[in-house]
């Protein structure tokens, strides 16, 4: 699935606001006649988009994965779309059976903010150093326990968790003209997230990129397992989820 | 000027509705010390978006192209950005002194309409041949009566115009991975617009992409001037005001 988080309270059913969890399940309800709850392999905060969400839900109707996908797209409003369903093996669960999953998140870098990235981007007007940012990243690349890069809140068994990949990139502009300055882009890849993880991590780095923080503090941070030593949580919307594997 | 045309009536100051002449305006005020009048090049309709609007007003106070530019971003919301403010000569009338405007307008040709692209594109799903709408549009490249492709409601003195140039293309995808199929442009200068031109133009456009409309109905559609002769009016979202020359 793919959807513009701007104008929701996350994936997860909330009491209050508007969740694509919940919207998901109640454009679902029809096509099962009853109630059915809908797994998200990630659970994005009120904001956050994805590019590549996995959901999974056990339906007992008979019909096919291609109707499912076209009557869910009838169904769902503009900013929230099945970009396909399939059926899975009985044991599936789209959270539980994840080996990794890839975040995006973007960073605009210019003078003043743009018109239309404001929703898909954090707007940082001052010079990064994205090379800074990148040896800095690869500290945190390998088995850890990411206490530090936690947001408060959350109750996890631990908080070790492997990052398989870190990359601090610039993205060519597409030539649309339709935005100044510099695209930056942090893709990380871990076999599971905690809450705040990757923006906790973007706002360390950033943290980097403009030279208050020297290329090694990443790792002494990171040694340390306590939150207030990483740097400040960038906003949740330049967070993409892009990818799930299993 | 850029700004998000979405969630605004329009470029025009209504009754009804946020547009954005009166926000622009009221964001004005404060810096004037009293209302100000603004004019924009382009009277774009509800839903249309800009990336080059050139505005003008008549200032009395003595502060600064960049004060003026700061104190505006500052009070302005985050989708509508002003991208430079300079001094001009006392006659520049944003409108009048123009000599053309640049629009484009942005096809997404995919069989599933994008999460992201619903604000900024047409979505249509059936295959467009590019290289018919872009011969065919050669057809309305010169001096015309355009009557044919004015939409109702507009009372002008004449319905000639001066195409200068239409051109239909493909935009490489950003690598960005968020979107699927094809993003056609088609880009349409003129020495003046009449209401729903470029729309109108771009629904005529796509009846020749979806091969229901033979490439030389679109001259036959122009020569009537009639308006029940040309295709369907395009939506708004799709269309950009990208460049005003001087």
């Amino acid at each position: 699935m793919a959807y513009d988080g701007t104008d929701y309270v996350g994936w997860q059913r909330q009491p209050n606001g508007r969740s694509i969890q919940a919207i998901v399940e109640d454009a679902l309800a029809p096509v099962e006649g009853g109630p059915v709850t809908v797994v998200g392999a990630g659970r994005t905060d009120a904001g956050v988009h994805a590019l590549g969400q996995v959901a999974s839900a056990r339906l007992t109707s008979r019909i096919g994965p291609d109707a499912v996908e076209r009557a869910l797209n009838a169904r769902l409003p503009p900013d929230v779309r099945v970009r396909g369903v399939t059926e899975a093996p009985p044991d599936f669960h789209a959270r539980y059976s994840a080996s990794s999953k890839l975040y995006r998140y973007r960073i605009r870098q210019a003078p003043t903010a743009g018109a239309f990235e404001h929703r898909y981007a954090w707007h940082v007007p001052q010079a990064l150093d994205i090379t800074a940012m990148d040896a800095a990243g690869r500290a945190l690349v390998g088995r850890h326990d990411f206490a530090s890069f936690q947001g408060s809140g959350s109750e996890v068994e631990t908080t070790e968790r492997t990052l398989l990949a870190l990359r601090v990139g610039e993205t060519a502009a597409a030539g649309d003209g339709d935005e100044q300055g510099r695209l930056i882009t942090v893709e990380v890849e871990a076999d599971g997230f905690l809450r705040h993880m990757v923006r906790t991590i973007v706002g360390t780095l950033v943290e980097v990129g403009l030279g208050r923080w020297g290329p090694d503090e990443v790792a002494v941070a990171l040694a340390t397992r306590d939150r207030r030593r990483a740097g400040p949580t960038a906003p949740a919307h330049g967070l993409f989820l892009v990818r799930v594997r299993y």
